[in-house]
């Protein structure tokens, strides 16, 4: 069976591979597991038909035979479980993979996205200045713990899992922030991830459609 | 096997039950698994020896034999892989149950604890009131989604999941705010979650442990 996931037809971020279809291409790349991708303009991610599918109105989701998920997660949890090569084998180590997931979206991303949203939403806000410390010392604090958890390890448990593929996906959403250059065990981490053939052919896959995309812009077709 | 996870020695919610050791405990008691409580400071949680178990200086983490975790969402997995009831057998119907958890944990939460951070942080900031409906809207959004999703159903699922419960959690930070009561099949929702017999006996074990601290707090006792 050949899933089939969603993602941006026109990604914001303009090909640096932050949309959240990255993770889940990026997990299926490291398993070796062929996808087809259906893009979605922003306006058909808001319809009722994409809704069914996400409820949230965002991509990515996920369609697998009878099964459909969204959330990237939960979707390359999902994968994992799948697939060998993402999750340990031995429970405890297993157990603490899955741990690293929850921890990259759950205490890592937010502030991060919380940041990054303030540049966008408040940029202008005559308030915008006098946050930005809070809102810097938030993701510095997180920054800072995982620095130390992760110490001079190559990966957060024994080898690469999916912990790392969802931690990394969100690190690099602070990449060239200054914030994360504090660390540079983090950078070296970040680039370790990167390297990875996988992460390499997931990347060029969703920039392919971004190019696409600038092509269509610039021929103003839309 | 007997688990111990900690919790706050005087949690700053006072006995609301929103910390986060509530999902774990209220996991715990929906499989029946009883288990210990090690109380700490936060001084004691900020500090080494407790780093070793939670990097991020926070309650709470489980332990269970060789097993270490942090992340209330991964010890309820955790939990809910180990014992029957949390997770339904069918295996597409359990990927949901789990991708309801990440939705929680990463979808629906990040705003609302935006929210309060704002009201508890910034309450007193010159553009606090200029700031609140875009923080508003932000939960808004989310939750008329959620709304939208659950229906008339009675729980996300075909039945009651670690993703209602880890759901449910999320959404009682959001009670009493205004903007949860402007979707009356989520209060039903949290409702029928709270009137559950393992969510009233975690509620109650927590609200003990606030009981005692305010005790103390009245005897002058640290």
């Amino acid at each position: 069976m050949r899933p089939t996931i969603t993602a941006f037809r026109d990604s914001p971020d303009r090909g640096q591979g932050l949309a959240r279809d990255m993770p889940v291409r990026w997990a299926l790349e490291e398993v070796g597991q062929p996808y087809d991708v259906r893009l979605v303009t922003f306006t058909e991610m808001k319809a009722a038909a994409h809704r069914g599918l996400q409820p949230f109105g965002q991509i990515p989701s996920y369609e697998n035979g009878d099964l459909a998920l969204f959330e990237s997660g939960a979707i390359v949890l999902q994968i994992a479980e799948r697939h060998g090569g993402l999750l340990p084998e031995d429970t405890a180590a297993r157990a603490r993979a899955i741990m690293w997931m929850f921890a990259a979206l759950s205490t890592i991303e937010p502030p991060i996205v919380e940041r990054d949203a303030a540049i966008l939403v408040e940029g202008n806000a005559p308030w915008f200045a006098a946050r930005q410390p809070l809102l810097e010392e938030r993701v510095r604090h997180r920054l800072t713990d995982l620095s130390r958890a992760l110490g001079d390890a190559e990966w957060l448990g024994p080898s690469f899992s999916a912990g790392d593929l969802v931690m990394i996906g969100v690190l690099r959403r602070s990449s060239g922030s200054g914030l994360l250059e504090e660390h540079p065990n983090l950078v070296a981490y970040v680039a370790r991830g990167e390297a990875r053939p996988a992460f390499r052919r997931a990347f060029d896959d969703q920039y392919a459609v971004f190019l696409a995309a600038a092509r269509r812009e610039e021929e103003g077709i839309n």
